[in-house]
């Protein structure tokens, strides 16, 4: 056997089997020994990018890692923005890249980089393979890296360490490290500085602290001390719906973020990064919390979450308080929206039909401003979404969400721009028959940057102005762009064909796509 | 002022007057001053790898760089492939990266990474901008980088740095240095080495020294001194056709390429990196040269390559000497293919028919192994190519050639697989109204890595490798993709179905793709 075998059954026995895949030559012995394992599912991307926002979505669905195989520095550098949506999420991740034969890379071919820079920045763990003994501890040890922070590894993998001979071995399970418990006497301070601080304080959480169990924990807390609770502006899964936590989200305008935040004076980080403005603006700040709050951070992503919430409740005494923010079920009195489609309808019209049990994944970006709130009380649903900010992840979201759930609905919530960034995992869907609706924004702009450029003064846009900003001349067809790639499509121009389409998409199994002109 | 108007000021300046963008909110004090500069030509990307390959197109073509506009750090990584291939062509190339304001770095917020890590691997020049004032310098700096190795560039643009006040100044263009004169003596030492080693010698040649005059003057010493003349097997330019030097590459198969060289005891590079496998295989050397062979360097890429020839050519006495490899006019006696289509007789069929002046754009892979042999005889035009093998870069070429020529036609050779990496570019085509006609080789695989595998012993594959190397299910339905940004189509399934659908599109101007079914 080779490195290369040693990598598939070092992945398998980790129950690491799914791998997301975009191979190319230096990697063939890898391919070669996939083909060996057919207990591993191949999934591939017709582009990098949607090769690690499915590993993306299915990691924060599946609660454990996918593979990806990559092809060179440039193979890995076109992955590298969903890395780093997956590096915002603390998304498990395992990619491995392929590189030249050790001795080739003196030669400086054509496709020779240097990885390692490429790589870190979206990865806290970086480890180029020495020889192919080396195959399966350095895959080990990526594993229990992408597990214990969590996070995006990155394993180079020349191409004679996996071609190259290793010694059979009986292989075990890579032990990975139990997540950190928080000391007790934090524990103790925090709870004594919520008690003090009542509604003047809040907890601050993302990561694990949002599934259901440890929200409503904490939702307990609240009610006890009558503390806020927060979730960051972006998060990597929330579980929600009637009867679970609504979480508030710090908004993304900075002046709506600093007057939701402007009476907090103890803000507690369970797993969250303290609030600040996506961008800066002249004369604004960037923290959104008042110069005098103070901000602890209780628990770092890499710690138990869930325990920490739990600890805390205890030390409270409001285990079985009752919970606040408890999202009660949608009167579904009022009607559909009717007439002539826009954004806000759509959201309206998802929320109000989402079925049980799905799986949302938001880029939505501007068009969807109102669907978070909107899905409050719909049917229990998992919501995941864009974390980094690098626009392009929500199609291959959906792919890596649908791998990893097969029986749930997944629904795609697309702004036009940021799905054309990686619109190439729409043949993926078709290839898997994966169950996805994808709900198309189709502004026919970047939107939101209209508003960011009012925000900086500009209101008369001319010629180059439009040019950068609208996406108009020619109109996109989505509807086309999506049979090109084997997904069926619809367009709706009013409500009542959105509906139709949205209905008749969940009345059926695999990909579809609704292009909603708005 | 502000520093973004100093930024396209200092561009304009030095005539550079393309720009093509991405842009996002941490760069919208730029677009507000390019809007300022009716004189800019803005091109818009719909995605960054569109952008940067689109730039690299550009200024192969109009031998200047064309500006970049890209957002941050994952905005940036979605442009590196393509930079990693400008880089490998040595194409002058200026991006400007937004990033946060100054301040805001600190914070931590979601779209921050580390540029610097990101871009040093594919520029040669990476600088970080400090303050407003600092911008005129910076951009100054970065492009007379770019012409002097010549080769990509990247400026970093805090977004204070962009809306900070600058004073009113007086610009005149940046001093670029003259590219290096080569030393008399070494011209005199690789003279005498040719002449002693005759038909055992060649000359190795990239970058500018591929021009008609500098390879036409080559072959003049070639067949003063019997030496032999090669071209890189990828290079970023090639000026050719009948009544020009019909320039031999070095073949992509390993063993191909180390027979056409087994002779060659004395190989003088003129801007050329010495011969190597693309990738290493088991048991197969890495240099193509024999063992026993001399590699001399004679000409860098930032030297001034064409002057270096010259030299050569005079210490030789060659100047008049008459040319050795002059392609003859091709003879048309022979009809075009008929029948079933395959990839051979599209390439047949584009060398027979293709125009005057016009420019190939080559990322054909494996299906045009034929084409770039049948074009020696082929009316005079230009032939670029993927250069670094970071697929995804042909649609993007096409488009960057084609703004820097509008009056040449453009015509794409492009492999399915490459092509879905930047499909997005035939928007921008469209968007542009260019004169492109794309060939789709719509082979429905990774053909090149069915060889790869055999390579590696592996004929027989199972359900993963089909999986992975295989895009037939379902088929890509490249008219529709093409409808759906804008850009007119066809299918050809016979040669005669080619031959109607490509003469059609030479008769238009405009955007026009065939998907060649092989």
């Amino acid at each position: 056997m080779n490195g290369a075998d040693r990598l598939c059954d070092t992945l398998l026995v980790n129950d690491v089997d799914v791998c997301f895949a975009n191979p190319g030559t230096s990697e063939m012995h890898f391919v070669a020994a996939l083909d060996r394992k057919p207990q591993m599912r191949c999934v591939l991307g017709l582009f990098e990018g949607v090769v690690t926002g499915a590993a993306d979505g299915y990691a924060r669905m599946a609660d454990k890692p996918a593979a990806t195989l990559l092809h060179c520095g440039p193979g890995m550098a076109n992955a590298l923005a969903n890395m780093h949506n997956a590096r915002r999420a603390w998304t498990p991740m395992i990619n491995v890249v392929g590189d030249h034969a050790t001795y080739h890379l003196k030669h400086d071919a054509p496709l020779t980089s240097d990885i390692e820079s490429l790589a870190r920045p979206m990865s806290h763990f970086v480890r180029r393979i020495a020889t192919p003994e080396d195959v399966g501890p350095a895959i080990g040890e990526a594993y229990a890296a992408s597990l214990s922070l969590p996070g995006v590894t990155t394993v180079i993998l020349p191409a004679d360490c996996a071609w190259g001979s290793v010694e059979p071995a009986e292989l075990s399970a890579t032990k990975v490290p139990a997540l950190k418990t928080v000391d007790a006497a934090a524990i103790r301070d925090v709870a004594a500085a919520l008690r003090k601080h009542g509604s003047r304080a809040a907890l601050m959480m993302s990561g694990l602290s949002l599934r259901a169990r440890p929200m409503e924990m904490a939702a307990r807390i609240c009610a006890a001390t009558g503390a806020q609770m927060f979730g960051q502006m972006s998060n990597g899964r929330i579980e929600r719906g009637a009867g679970r936590v609504a979480l508030p989200k710090v908004f993304y305008p900075v002046d709506m973020a600093l007057a939701q935040l402007k009476d907090i004076d103890l803000l507690i980080l369970i797993g969250a990064q303290a609030p600040v403005g996506f961008f800066a603006y002249p004369g604004k700040p960037g923290p959104l919390t008042h110069e005098g709050c103070t901000i602890t951070t209780l628990a770092k992503p890499g710690d138990n979450l869930p325990g920490t919430i739990a600890a805390l409740a205890d030390e409270l005494g409001a285990t079985l308080t009752a919970p606040a923010y408890i999202a009660p079920k949608r009167e579904d009195a009022s009607a559909l929206p009717t007439g002539t489609l826009d954004a806000d309808k759509v959201c309206t019209i998802v929320a109000k039909l989402l079925p049980e049990n799905s799986i949302i994944c938001d880029e939505s970006v501007s068009s969807g401003r109102v669907f978070y709130q909107q899905c409050h009380n719909a049917p229990q649903h998992d919501y995941i979404q864009l974390t980094g900010g690098a626009i392009g992840e929500g199609i291959p979201l959906c792919v890596g969400a649908a791998v990893a759930c097969p029986d749930r609905k997944v629904i795609g919530m697309q702004a036009d721009g940021s799905g054309m960034y990686t619109v190439q995992g729409l043949w993926t869907q078709a290839r898997e028959n994966l169950d996805v609706i994808t709900v198309i924004f189709a502004n026919r702009t970047y939107q939101i940057l209209h508003g960011e450029m009012r925000a900086v003064g500009v209101n008369d846009f001319g010629r180059n102005a439009k040019l950068m900003l609208n996406l108009d001349e020619p109109a996109l067809d989505w509807v086309s762009m999506a049979k090109g790639m084997g997904v069926e499509a619809g367009r709706a121009t009013t409500a009542e064909e959105f509906t139709r389409l949205f209905e008749a998409a969940l009345g059926r199994k695999g990909p579809f796509l609704i292009e909603a002109v708005i």
